[in-house]
């Protein structure tokens, strides 16, 4: 087990009814800034629901925060910030509008020229004050509800990066699995991939002896195939099945698994390109990816392919690179089962077209993932290749 | 899953060499009170790296905090607390020292008459204030290096009761799992059957749809299976069984796996009688006690030991009922496997004696425990007759 240093102070309030408690757990003199997406929230009720527990609070508004949430977007946020002296923060949404937050929260403190330098720079790790911010999540999948992390996008210069910072935890996040009944079955899906990719991001790699979170790693990934099929269960929905679905995906990302073993994360990388070139969903560009990566890197990642497999797939055959044939077509057999493709050409693409695109664009970002930092652009366009 | 709130704000260092960590970990300026057990850090060498680590801060000296720790010398420690304007405690020590520094933080600061009271009152929920404390950990076991709990005894008015407040999480906790390799085999075997049945305390009640708790809880004790044998190694000791060992009983006890479940903790209740009457350790009162309850609740754990057995100790075999006698039967060779007596008799203690005689030390203080807060001193006395 490598050393390793975790932190993780974000409470975390679970359970239908919960969003009522804002109403106490938000300072009552707070200078509260709603922060939303595309008004969905307005919809389904979370909104209301939101704006009753705060009625007495002082309330302002900001919607509109895009998937992918964009720089330029949030910059407007930080201006009403500081025009209002907005001292919290509350993220009501998905993984966007809460990595959307963490840099609102960061920016409307930074004392340089262009915020852009938190992500860019690498300043993040240096961040000395940010404004306090909370959650109500309405899509699991990303587990930014209870960790470090945000990815933003800055459309003007073309990039899409991540910054990190202990300042940027959220104080606290509301999980009440019923925000998630109104939810399409393809979120569900796609949450479900997207938080099994964060477990593997973090797992499939090589043995350093981390027995514990190896077992924890694999309990989540067992968790995940017990309750997909009844998560995905849409009429009615199932308030068990979408608690332990919200609940898995936190706990998918929110470092505990992720402390003292190597980890990969190139399945993310490629996939990026693959949402910034062709539009597809987040989850769905980890899916085409994924299976083919561990294909390509059987080799590699052979004993814990191997562990993962018998563990949690039940690949038990004596037959050592058979059992790793039948785990990698069992991952994507699951994949299949929750209605997620796992091929380019699902999407009517062509693997090598893609594969060339991809490599330039991975190339003039000079791309260099995985736990031993060898999947360069030519390794993901070979990946790529497979895809079919 | 039943509606929950987690919080855990201790940051972990975990790995070889962090003891020296601490120079930049406690604040320059702090006036330091050091407080352990009964010295073995002056023999093992964690003392001289610790006082290594701190030897430009201020620092003060309290040794002596006893197994099962003792109020009587926790007040002392208030004392010199006062006296000499401490105003952070280093707990370096295993669960008891641990134990004792978060009464201590507590006490330092109450402004009651009494200071029993903020545990005899129940009063540690509405702590307002506490000294910061963080912890070096020294013997793996219960959990204290990160969570909100202490056990303290009040030798003067016999009794040993508990308190739990946020104010008394650790800032943060040391785990070099080389400071193990002194420890006594006993100490080992004695901690990871804590850990183990700190796990089942949590895990084995009745089903709520908790997927995710439950999956983790069996990775915990799966992992506990995987590295038992090499944990126990002494000559030489295996770092990397040392090291997962340390991790799993830290996971054990870290209020993950216990949020949405219902849990029983009646063991240890039972246990802590044996301790007070017949002076066992805590981990072998708890493995006298934990087979023979499983065997006498077994109708209302049904469900959770066919599944324990079946995910855990393989038990696979068709008939319902031969598989949770066979599940308590392999829990029981678990224990023997790690050197850990599982009956009164192996102690030289008549089972119908210590029955009577624990009967009456409970009814005394209104034992009421369980999951179904069904088990009494009658019931205690009855699983204790079992255990023979």
């Amino acid at each position: 087990m490598n050393n390793f240093e975790f932190y993780n102070p974000t409470r975390i309030i679970f359970g239908e009814g919960s969003i009522a408690k804002l109403k106490k757990l938000i300072p009552r003199k707070a200078r509260v800034l709603l922060l939303y997406g595309g008004g969905s929230i307005k919809k389904n009720g979370v909104y209301l629901q939101v704006a009753d527990a705060l009625r007495k609070h002082e309330l302002f508004e900001f919607g509109g925060i895009e998937p992918n949430p964009d720089y330029a977007t949030l910059m407007k946020a930080v201006k009403l910030v500081k025009k209002n002296q907005i001292d919290f923060l509350l993220a009501v949404g998905g993984g966007s509008v809460i990595d959307g937050t963490k840099f609102i929260a960061a920016a409307a403190h930074y004392q340089g020229e262009d915020p852009w330098d938190i992500i860019a720079q690498g300043l993040g790790s240096g961040l000395k004050k940010a404004i306090p911010f909370a959650a109500v999540l309405t899509l699991p999948a990303t587990g930014s509800e209870m960790n470090r992390n945000s990815v933003i996008s800055h459309r003007e210069k073309g990039q899409k990066m991540s910054f990190g910072s202990e300042k940027v935890f959220p104080k606290f996040s509301i999980l009440d699995p019923k925000v998630t009944y109104s939810l399409p079955q393809k979120q569900i899906r796609n949450g479900l991939v997207d938080a099994y990719v964060h477990i593997l991001e973090q797992y499939m790699t090589y043995p350093v002896g981390a027995i514990v979170q190896d077992r924890q790693a694999e309990g989540l990934l067992m968790a995940i195939h017990d309750m997909a099929p009844t998560a995905l269960q849409m009429d009615p929905p199932d308030y068990v099945a979408r608690a332990n679905y919200m609940w898995v995906c936190t706990n998918a990302l929110n470092h505990l698994i992720g402390v003292g073993v190597p980890q990969d994360w190139s399945t993310h990388g490629i996939g990026h390109s693959l949402t910034a070139l062709y539009g597809l969903d987040h989850a769905e560009s980890l899916a085409v990816v994924l299976p083919w990566l561990l294909w390509y890197k059987r080799d590699q990642k052979q004993e814990k392919l191997y562990q993962y497999g018998y563990r949690v797939l039940n690949q038990k055959m004596q037959k050592y690179s058979e059992r790793i044939d039948r785990t990698i077509e069992a991952l994507s057999a699951f994949f299949h089962s929750v209605g997620m493709p796992t091929t380019l050409t699902a999407y009517g693409l062509d693997p090598d077209k893609v594969a060339k695109e991809v490599k330039a664009h991975l190339e003039a970002e000079n791309f260099t993932r995985g736990e031993h930092r060898d999947i360069t652009a030519t390794e993901a366009a070979e990946i790529l290749r497979l895809s079919r």
